[in-house]
C-alpha cells in the first residue's frame, strides 16, 4: 500500500503485464511491500516482548496444525502458534486502540445501531495489534470474521492467541510454509454452516482463492474491500475482463491515504529511513531525488528542510514544473551523478538507476529507493565479478569497485521506507477506518449503487475517515451556516470537494 | 481567474443562483476580478509610460467613435483612442514577448505548418501587452482576430494602437460607456463578408452577445474558449439548460493554471500586498487564514516561513487533516479572533468574517481578502453610524470603533492579490499558451470529439504548456526510455497522469 | 544603523580610511544610508497625509528663519516649517504611540521616579512620528531637551510642528539648506543659560559640532549617544586617538538592533524590495547571494522559502560552513554568473559585482544591494558610452548592452532595503528605546563606571530592550527560581548570558 | 561535548558549585555524557563487527594487565585487550579516515615540516577509530604519543589493537575496573626516561592525575587541551584558584565546535532521536521545547518542518524575542502542559520539568532532554510508588499514573541526542581537528602568548579548521582582492571577523 500515484496510475494502463504474475503467483513472493511494512511494525512488538518474558515451554516447534487447542470458554475454532500468549496479546491490543481512535469513536457510535449486523467478513490482512482492533471494531459493529494472515512471516502471534481466545476463529502464525498458508485461506472460508458475505483483502490472495476453489460462494458475497496495490491491480484486470462478479471497493487510492501514506509518511521516513541505516548527516548533502510525484514531493521537503541542496529528476513537465517552483533544481541523472552524495528513486518506473549511472557515482555515494517495488535501481547489474559486496548492517550493503569506491546501497533497492524505517500506527489507523468504513458502504448500499465495477471510497466517507482524525490533534473543524451552504451549493454534512479534488 | 477551486467547485453546484445575474448582467460590474488583475499590471505599464512620454495632443477627449483613425496602410478597420501611440505600444510588446517565452516558442514551431489557417477567432479580453503577444501569435499559426475589450477599463490604448497599426480589427479604448461597451463587441461580430469560427472570451459577455443577437452564427462556430470563473459558470448553466450548441474548453480549471495561479502566486502576493498597503512585519505575527484550499496553502506556507504563528479554520475535514500535518493550528474563528494580528480569507464562501468578529478583533488588526470576488467579509456590516473610516493609504481604510479601537480593512474586502500586487508575466503567460492551445485543440479536433458541452484541457496539452515554461528555468526533463514506457503502459510524449491527477 | 556587522567589524579595523571623510564632512553627502531609511518611512506619513488636507496659505516659500512663529502658550524658543500643522503632527505621533509599547511601558514605569530628572539633552537625529514618541519619552523621564535634524530632507514637518507646540526647542524642517543645517544644530547648543549634559546623535554632526566650536561644553558632558555605523566610526577614531573625552555608548551595535535590523528586517525586506521595483516571480528563481553574514543569512532564507535556488558567495570559512549546512550552494560568483536571475550583495565589501561579472549575466538579470553604502557594486563601470542606460521605474534602471542584453540594477546600487521598501515601526521601536536606556545608563551610572571610551550597552540593559517588546507578541516569558538561579549562578533578573552572546 | 553554550555559561558563573564533586571524582560517573557519546558511535562499529567475525578463542577473560603482548615488531610498550585484533582495527580506522578529510589534509600539508616534532602528547579520550585518526594525525606532524581511555567502557579493543600495532603506547580496554582506570593513566605518564610536554584531555581525569600525583611534571609542559564541559569547568576552577600552572586551550567553546555540536547536530538528532525511540510521527504534534540557545534553535527548526506546532519557553528576553521572530509561541511551561504531545527541555537548567508538570501531562506525553547532564527532568520524583515504571524499549520507559495515564520517558532523561541517536563522524571530524590545531598553537606559541590561563582557540585557527572542511561539500571560497582586504582593513588570510563573532 505504499506505492505512490504515478506508479499505481502507470500500472493500471500497463495492466496486460501483470497477468502473467497472476496466474503464477506465489504467497511467499507476492506481497513483499506489505509483508515487510508489517515486519519492520513487528520489530516493535518484538522490542515490548524481549522486556517481557511470556514464552513457555510449550512454544515449541509442534505445527500449530498439529495442536489441539481451546480458549477458556472451550472454543477451539482457529489454529493458532499458543493461546496460552494471549494476555501479552491483549495488552498490545489495547496500547495499540490508544493510537487508533478513529474505531474506537466508530465502535462508540456504533452502539446503538449495527450497521454491519449480519455481515459475514472473511479477512486475509496482515495479523497485528492494529489488525485486531479493526477486527474488535467490526465485530463490535455487528459483524462475524473469519480471518488468515497474508503473509507467513507477518503474524504477531501473540495478537492471533488474543484473537483466538476473545472468540475470533484466526486462522495464522508466524513462519508459515507456503501450504500452511492455503489452508489457513481454506479454514477460513470452507466452513460447515457458515458463508462469508463481505471479503477484506490485502493482496488479492483470499479473493484468488474463492474464485478458484469457491466460485459459487460469490452468489452470496456482496462486495470485496482491497487494500494493496496489487490487490487492487488483480481486481481491475478481473473487471477489464468482465470476471468480476460483486462490487469491490479500492481502498488503495482514497484521498486520505494516499496523502497520508505517500506526502507526509515518506516525508518522515526518508530521513528516519537513512538515519538508521547510515547515520549520515543531511546538512549541506547534496541528494538526487527521482520523481516529483507525491512520494518525491515528501522527501524533497524533508531534505530541504535539514539543509540538504536537493536536485529533482521527472518526467512529466507538470509534475516538473512544481519541482521548479518549490524550489529545486530540474535535472537530468546524469547532470549530476557525479557530484551527488545521496540518490532516492521515488518514480514507479524501472531502471532508474542503471549501472552507467551506479559506475560514476562518487565513493561512499548512498543509492536508496522509495518508490515502487524492487526495480527502480537495476541491482542485478551489481552482482558481477568485478564488483565486491559487503554487508556492513542489516539493510546496508557496500558495493565495492576495483578501484576502492564504495557505493552504499540501502534495503538492496527495495523500499527504504518499509524495510528499514517504521509505519506510524496513525498511518495504519487511517487506512484500517477507510476500511471498516469501506465495508459498511458496501453492505449497506441499496442494490445498484454498485455494480461488478471496482470503485473508490465516495468523498463523503473519505471526508468522514478524515474527521475522524482531527481529534487527535485538537482540531476543531468550522461548519458551514445554512445560508453558506445555500451559497456553495453544499449540504453542510459535505461532501465537499467532487471526488476527483486531491 | 483568480478565484480557488474550491470556491469553483461550490458554484458550480451552485449554478441554481447565478440565473438571476446572468439575465441582469451589466459590464461595469461583471468581472471586477479580472479587471483589477489588469489595472494593477497596467500601473506596471504605466509607470513605464510616465517615464517615456508619448503623449501628443491629439490625446484628446473625443470619443473614438466619432474619430476616424487610419494606420499606416490605410486600414480604417477598427476603432481605437489614437492610433499614433502604435510605437509605444509596440516597445511594450515587444517587452511582454521577452516574458512569454512558450507563446514565441510556439511561433516558431508553427512556421512550418499554421494549425489555425483559416480560423476567424472573435476574441473579448482585456487588452494589454500579453494579450498582444497572444493575438499576435494566433496570427502567427495562421488566425485572422477580431477584438474586443472585456472590461471598459482595462485598455492599454498605445498597445491597442500597436495592434490596430499591425492590421488587427481592434474596438477598445480606455474608459468606455456601456453603451460603447457593447457597441466595440458587436463591431467586432456584426461584419460583412467575415464571420467567426472561434470564440475567446474571458467573461462570457462576447458569447452572451452572440447567443443574444446572432444565435445563427453558432452554425459555424468549431467552439469557445472561455477563461473566467464567471464565464466557465454561464457555460455550464448553458450546458444544463441544454443550450450549449458548441463546444467550449474551460481553461480556467487547467491544473498548470489552478496550481499556478494559486498555491504560488498566491504564496507570493500575500506577502507582497500585505506589505505593500501596511508595511507590516511578518516575524512574530498571529495570523489566522480562513480556508485551506491552494489558496490558503500558498497563503500559510508563505506566512510561516516568514516567521508567522499561523491559525488555519477549513469546513472541510480532508483539507483540514492536511492543515494539521502541515503544521498549523485549526480552530475556529471565534477562538482565535480576539489575539490575532492578521485575518486573511480564502474560503470562496460568503460572510465568512462577520461583523461579530471585526467587533472583536484587536486594535490595529488588519483583514483582507485572498479568496474570491468580494463576499467574504462582510463589508456592508460596517457601514453603521457608530464606525468611522478613515482612508489612510489607496486600497487601506481604518475602521474606528466608538472607543478608538481601529480595524485595518484592505482593498475594502476585495481581492488583496489583484488590487494590491501584481500578478506575474509568467501567470498571465500559462494562461495565455492554454488559451492559444485550447483554440488549436477545438479547431482541429476531428468530428465528434467535442460535443456540446464543457470540457477541460486534454491532459497532453496542459502538459504541453507546462513544457513550453521549463526553459525559463533551464529545467531539463528526463525522457522515458522505450522500455520504461512500455513498462509503465505509457507513451512516451505524455500524457503522464490521468486527466484527474493535480 | 541598517548595515551588517561584518561590514561594521571591518570597517572598524580599516578606521585609517575613513579619516579622509572626516576632515571634509558635508551634511548633505554624510548619511544617505539613514536619510533615505526615514524617507521611506516619511513616504508612509505621506501617504496619511495625501488624503487628509492640512495644507494651508501659509505654507510657503518664506525660510523658517525668516518667521516668527509662537506656539499656544507663547513660547517662540524653536525654528519650524509653519506651527499651524502641529494638530495634523500630533495625530501621526499618537499613531506611532500605538506602535511604539516599550517606550510607553518606559514612560508608565518612570511615572514614580524620573531618572534623566536634570539631564539636558541635546539630539540630532532624523526627526519623524518616532523621534517624537522618543523625544516625549525622554521628557517624561525628567529630561530637556533641544533637538536638531541630522538629515536635511527627512525632517516631517508637521511632526516638528506638534514637538514644538508642545514645548520642545526643535529645530528643523524639510529641505534645509547646508547653511540651515549647522545653524539648526548651533541653535541648539548655543543658548544663554542652558548646557546640555547629554548627546544623542545619528551621524555625529552634533558630536563634530561640539568638538570644533564649544569643546569646553565636554566638560558638563555626561555621555554621548550615538546610533550610526558612520557616528561609531568617528568615534572609535577619537577614541583611538585618545581624544574621546566623554563616554560614549555605541547603540548601534547592541544584540537586540543588530538582530533585528539585519537577519530579520532583511528577511522580510528583500521580498518587498525586489517585488516593489521588479514584480518579479521569485519561484524558481535562480539567485547568487554575495556574503553570508547576517544580513545574507535572512535574504537566502526569505528567498529559499519563495521558492528559489540560492547560491551563495563568502570569503570567510566559517559563515561558508554554515551556508553548507543550511543548505546553500557555495560558489565562486564566476561560476554561476551567467546562469542567474537575481544577484544580491550583502558583503559589506566593495567592488563585489565589477563589469567583468555584469557583462556576463544573462538578459533580464536583476543586481541589486543589500549590503552597505554603495560600493558593492561598481556602478560607476557602468558609465561607458557603450551602455544605455534606461529608466523605468522610480529606482529601476535597465542598462542596455549593445547586444540588446539589459541587466536591471535596482536603486542605483544603493541599499535596497532602504530605498525601495520601507522600515518596520517595530524596528525604530527597539532603536529608539535602546537609545533611552543608553541615555539613562550614562547619566547615572556611578563615577568611573564608563571611562572616556566607547561602549557597548550592557547585556542586562539589551535584555531589558528586549523584554519591553515581548508584549507586543502576547510572549510570556518563564522566571528562573531561586534553586534554578542559584544552580545557574545567576542573578534571577539577568543578565541571562555573557556579554558576547549574539 | 554536547551541552549548550547556555548551560555551559551558566555553569563557568556558578563554577563553585561543582567543587565538591571535583574533590570526590569517580571515573564511572564523571562522564556520562561523553560515554554514551561515543557508545553511541561503538554500536556503529559493533554492527560491522558482529558481521565480520574477528574473535579469536584468546578473547577471553583474562585481565589485560596479566598478560603479555607484543605487536608484531616486537614492541610491548602497551596495554589492550588482544593484539591480534589489530587487522580488524585497522579497516575501521581506513574507513574512518575517509570521513575525516580535515586531519588527513592536515597531514598531507604538514609532509614537509613537522610542527609538532619534539611533541611528547600524552592523552586521555575516547578510544575510537575517529580518535585513532587523530593519534595518527599527530604522530605524523611529529609528536610521540601516550594514551589512556577517559571511560571505562568507551574503547573500541580493536582500534586500540591496531594503535598497538602501529606502535602506539595505548592503555585501554572496554570494561575496565575504576582501578585499571587509573592504572592506565598512570601507566601513560609515569614512564622511565619520557616526559609529557602536551596533554590531550576529555573530562580532566589526566590532567587531575597529573595535578595530584606529578606536580613536578607541569614544569615541561607547554599546555593542555580540554574538550569536555566538564574538564572545561574544573581548568577554569584551577585558574580562579590561581592554581592553573600552564596554558589551556578550551576546545570546547569554538565557533565551529559550538555551532556543529549545537544547532546543526541537534536540528537531525532530535528527529532521530525521537524516531528511533518511539516511531511518533511529527506531522500535526503538538511540542514543547524549553529554552531556546543553539540547541532549542536546531530542535525548533526541524520539528517546525517537519510539520509539528512548536511552542517555546525562554528565561532570556533576547532568545524569547528570536523565537517570537522565528515564529514560535512563547509561553510558559504550564500555559501548554495539558496539550502537548511531546516536551524537549535544551535549556542546561536544572528542575525544568518537575512532578508537577509531569503529572499534568495527557497520556501519552513524550518527556525529553536534549540539553545537559541528566538534570533537567525531575526523574528521581517520579520513583514513587504510585507510579508504575515499564521499560517497553531500550531507552524508553511507559510511567504509568493510578489512573492509567502513561507518560513515555526517553533515556531516563539523560541527553537523548547522546544516548538514542549517533554522532555523524563530520562532527567528529571538527572536534578533531581542533585538538589538533590547538596542539599546534600551544606547542608552537612564542613564549608569553599564552599565560597561565584557560584560552579559546584564536579566531584564525577556527576559521582554518572550517576551511579544510567546506572540500566535503564540494565549496569554494572566494578570495578577497588586495584592493578589497585594503579597504576592509584585513589580511587576505583571515581572520576575517573579530573573537566574539558567532
Amino acid at each position: 500500500h505504499c506505492a505512490e500515484s504515478v506508479a499505481y496510475q502507470s500500472q493500471i494502463a500497463g495492466l496486460g503485464k501483470v497477468q502473467a504474475l497472476f496466474t503464477t503467483w506465489k504467497p511467499k513472493e507476492h506481497c513483499v511491500c506489505s509483508a515487510l511494512c508489517n515486519l519492520v511494525s513487528l520489530d516493535k512488538g518484538n522490542a515490548v516482548k524481549n522486556t517481557a518474558s511470556y514464552t513457555d515451554s510449550s512454544d515449541d516447534e509442534t505445527s500449530p496444525r498439529d495442536k489441539q487447542q481451546k480458549n477458556s470458554k472451550g472454543n477451539g475454532d482457529f489454529c493458532i502458534k499458543n493461546i496460552k500468549q494471549a494476555d501479552f496479546g491483549r495488552r498490545e491490543i489495547e496500547i495499540a486502540e490508544q493510537e487508533m481512535p478513529a474505531l474506537m469513536a466508530l465502535r462508540k457510535r456504533a452502539q446503538g445501531e449495527k450497521p454491519l449486523a449480519g455481515a459475514k467478513v472473511v479477512g486475509c490482512t496482515h495479523i497485528t495489534a492494529q489488525t485486531a482492533v479493526l477486527m474488535e471494531t467490526l465485530s463490535a459493529l455487528g459483524a462475524q470474521c473469519r480471518w488468515a494472515a497474508c503473509n507467513i512471516y507477518s503474524t504477531q502471534n501473540e495478537v492471533a492467541a488474543a484473537l483466538a481466545e476473545g472468540g475470533f476463529s484466526v486462522f495464522a502464525w508466524k513462519g508459515e510454509s507456503e501450504d500452511d498458508f492455503w489452508w489457513c485461506i481454506d479454514r477460513c472460508v470452507n466452513v460447515e454452516g457458515w458463508q462469508p458475505n463481505m471479503i477484506l483483502d490485502d493482496g488479492g490472495d483470499l479473493t484468488h482463492w474463492i474464485y478458484k476453489k469457491y466460485p459459487n460462494m460469490f452468489k452470496k458475497i456482496k462486495g470485496i474491500v482491497e487494500e494493496s496495490v496489487t490487490g487492487v491491480h488483480r481486481l481491475y484486470q478481473l473487471s477489464k475482463a468482465g470476471k468480476l462478479c460483486v462490487p469491490a471497493m479500492n481502498v488503495n487510492d482514497s484521498v486520505t491515504k494516499q496523502k497520508f501514506d505517500n506526502l507526509y509518511c515518506c516525508r518522515e521516513s526518508i530521513l528516519d529511513g537513512l538515519k538508521r541505516t547510515t547515520d549520515v548527516m543531511f546538512g549541506g548533502k547534496q541528494v538526487v531525488v527521482c520523481g516529483y510525484g507525491e512520494v518525491g514531493k515528501g522527501c524533497c521537503a524533508a531534505l530541504k528542510a535539514m539543509g540538504s541542496i536537493v536536485y529533482v529528476t521527472e518526467i512529466d513537465p507538470i509534475c516538473a514544473l512544481q519541482a521548479c517552483m518549490d524550489g529545486f533544481r530540474l535535472v537530468k541523472l546524469n547532470e549530476v551523478i557525479r557530484q551527488v552524495d545521496i540518490v532516492i528513486t521515488c518514480t514507479g518506473n524501472k531502471n532508474v538507476v542503471v549501472r552507467e549511472y551506479l559506475d560514476r557515482m562518487k565513493n561512499g555515494c548512498i543509492v536508496c529507493n522509495m518508490g515502487h517495488s524492487n526495480t527502480e535501481i537495476d541491482v542485478a547489474s551489481l552482482r558481477t565479478p568485478e564488483l565486491t559486496w559487503e554487508r556492513v548492517r542489516s539493510q546496508v550493503d557496500h558495493v565495492i569497485w576495483p578501484d576502492g569506491k564504495r557505493v552504499v546501497l540501502l534495503a538492496e533497492g527495495r523500499l527504504l521506507n518499509l524495510s528499514c524505517s517504521t509505519v506510524p500506527t496513525f498511518v495504519l489507523s487511517i487506512t484500517a477506518t477507510t476500511q471498516a468504513l469501506a465495508l459498511i458502504e458496501l453492505y449497506n448500499a441499496p442494490e445498484g449503487r454498485y455494480k461488478q465495477d471496482v470503485y473508490l471510497l465516495p468523498k463523503k466517507m473519505d471526508e468522514y475517515v478524515a474527521s475522524l482524525h482531527l481529534p487527535t490533534f485538537d482540531a476543531h473543524l468550522t461548519e458551514l451556516t445554512d445560508e453558506q451552504a445555500k451559497y456553495l451549493g453544499l449540504n453542510k454534512n459535505g461532501p465537499f470537494k467532487p471526488n476527483y479534488y486531491r
